[in-house]
């Protein structure tokens, strides 16, 4: 049993700076990046236990726990990660991995950009799944981490640690790849395009270059956070929670909120558009719509996949209308035609996309089960 | 058999003015008010022979044929409306009525307010289905027409004819109700609710009131279009007329047109932009979210219903997750409920919720032996 000490009761979010210039898929360089990362537990003396936590387009490196300092702040997954829970701190060494281009502490288009010693803004490279993998394989390197128990994360995240299991394939054991696809489909990639459009089109993006003119397209952020959310929540999970139920009662016959859920949307979209990055959210929407490992290969999955050695585990919600269970299926497909080990976990639960970040006793039994079964 | 001069070969767009002040369900009255209208065919002696056809979002009264002077502006339905095609204007008189508060010509915003001799914009009030049932009612007063033999419409349309049969029962034989829903789900509210703050936040928008400003809120109306356009397209259709072809042959790494889907989306919401008013666009989402005849019901769709006398026919498609089937089934069953005669139609059309605008062989087929069927 570990000591206490090794299980600390407030988490330090860290910075790893790298000065050797990394090469993105779309042929720009950037001379030098830092990456925001955090660790819960140890690493062991065989260095076999590290689970690489990757996060979707809204969250960080902030997995788990709460600052010292900021104690409301706790980790967005910290319903799996911790002491005890699914994904055990006392028997992982669990690293939270921000990516390139975020707005919450990596290198992205906030940072300075050295050639001109003003923020990137425009500037600022498109990255993509591969460069985010790239990025954490440094980190990696950095923090001594030579293969990885498992790689782990929903949505977003699954498309890095499905790519991990391709970048790096005898660096992982085990892809964990929740509520994802393959690629995305047209209607996603549409999704994106009209957050895009709402952001661009926003007079206060000044071309991608607003930060020093002291706006932010709040409006564009916005819209693109509503758009979202809808893409987020089943339809069925919005009947159950918003109905038909009015704000006043009675309509009111103007464009003041008369339904429940424009109260939420609205409340989520000004939520959003104050803490994130527009910049980084048009990066984040072409890292997804690019994302697609088959493309090489003639769009055939199957041969896109036959790199990969790791076990795959691969979880689906019912109620996911943005990646439903078909899309999983497909990935599984591909994994068995290649003889890889393969766990597919289908589930009835009502959260929509977001079910993956939700404390569903099913679903965290099940990756309860299999990370304990993870050999050491 | 009708003689040739009964079918003109060019439309002519009429408008009908009335001066008796319309007080609206919201309250508001208007103290006179015009519709625009076309009708196709002729009224019989009997007058037993007239159909009304009701319009979606996007369309107007030019249901059928060209303009002397436009022929290449064709009706939004004249694949199904004309002599010998399954609505049959040499059998039926049809009229094409446009709503108020349109901007095709129906007294709406952009109309000037007698009280202030300046566009309304702002003030023009939010209108309900009910409203257009009232307005279109003193149309067929105008035209001579006690009742209609048939009163059809798809989408918002269908709503319209769903709610002749509920506002004048005895005015109405037959209510075509395609590609509906008894009310908005709250996902179908929320993708309304966004369109509207898309518009309503675009600077050039002015709280409405943007006629004597010289501009008109593009981008917004550009957004609200392009998500329009995602929900009336099936995810299926999607991908078979665009699945992930890049418009460049490679990914461009930026943030100009990659994938074929954001060119046509670009496209819809461009040529929108162009011709639609913003604030009819936000009062038509407020009539579709407002409409539930079961709301004074305690939402009890089957009381709502027990006073229409008319026979119905559902029609449903199955790619449309706009208004899927579930939706026209619960209407079904509501009419059955009230021991009405309902036929219903639920078609494997890949189409989306737009279906209702194409030609499908075997739904124009049902359409036309309905009316076909109809007694004159």
């Amino acid at each position: 049993m570990n000591a206490p000490e090794s299980n600390p009761a407030y988490v330090i979010a860290q910075k790893a700076r790298f000065d050797a210039p990394i090469r993105l898929k779309g042929g720009a360089e950037l001379p030098s990046f830092e990456i925001a990362y955090e660790t819960y537990g140890e690493l062991n003396a065989a260095k076999s236990n590290a689970v690489l936590v990757c996060h979707a387009l809204n969250a960080s490196h902030h997995v788990a726990g709460v600052y010292e300092d900021d104690k409301e702040n706790v980790g967005w997954w910290d319903n799996l990660v911790g002491p005890g829970k699914p994904l055990d701190t006392r028997r992982f060494f669990v690293v939270g991995s921000n990516y390139l281009g975020s707005c919450f502490g990596s290198t992205g288009p906030a940072s300075i950009n050295p050639a001109s010693g003003r923020p990137w803004g425009a500037e600022f490279p498109v990255v993509t799944v591969e460069d985010w993998v790239e990025a954490q394989a440094r980190l990696a390197d950095r923090l001594g981490i030579e293969r990885f128990a498992a790689v782990i994360g929903g949505s977003l995240g699954a498309m890095q640690a499905l790519q991990w299991a391709l970048s790096y394939p005898e660096r992982i054991r085990h892809s964990i790849v929740i509520a994802a696809a393959a690629r995305l489909s047209p209607q996603n990639i549409a999704f994106n395009e009209v957050a895009r459009q709402a952001i661009m089109t926003d007079p206060d993006f000044h071309g991608g270059h607003y930060y020093d003119k002291g706006v932010v397209p709040t409006r564009g952020l916005r819209i693109a956070r509503m758009i979202g959310h809808i893409t987020y929540l089943s339809g069925e999970a919005m009947a159950e929670k918003f109905g038909r139920l009015l704000r006043r009662g009675a309509p009111g016959f103007d464009f003041d909120i008369d339904f429940e859920i424009e109260s939420y949307l609205r409340y989520q979209g000004d939520k959003f558009s104050t803490y994130f990055d527009a910049n980084t959210y048009l990066r984040i929407t072409k890292a997804l719509d690019y994302f697609d490992p088959a493309a090489d290969f003639g769009g055939d999955l199957t041969k896109a996949l036959a790199r990969a050695r790791a076990a795959f585990l691969v979880v689906s919600f019912k109620s996911d209308w943005r990646f439903p269970p078909a899309r999983s299926r497909e990935l599984v497909r591909a994994l068995l035609d290649n003889r890889r080990i393969v766990s597919y976990l289908e589930l009835d639960a009502p959260g929509g996309h977001d079910a993956f970040l939700l404390e569903d006793e099913r679903y965290h039994a099940a990756l309860r089960a299999y990370l304990g079964n993870i050999e050491l």
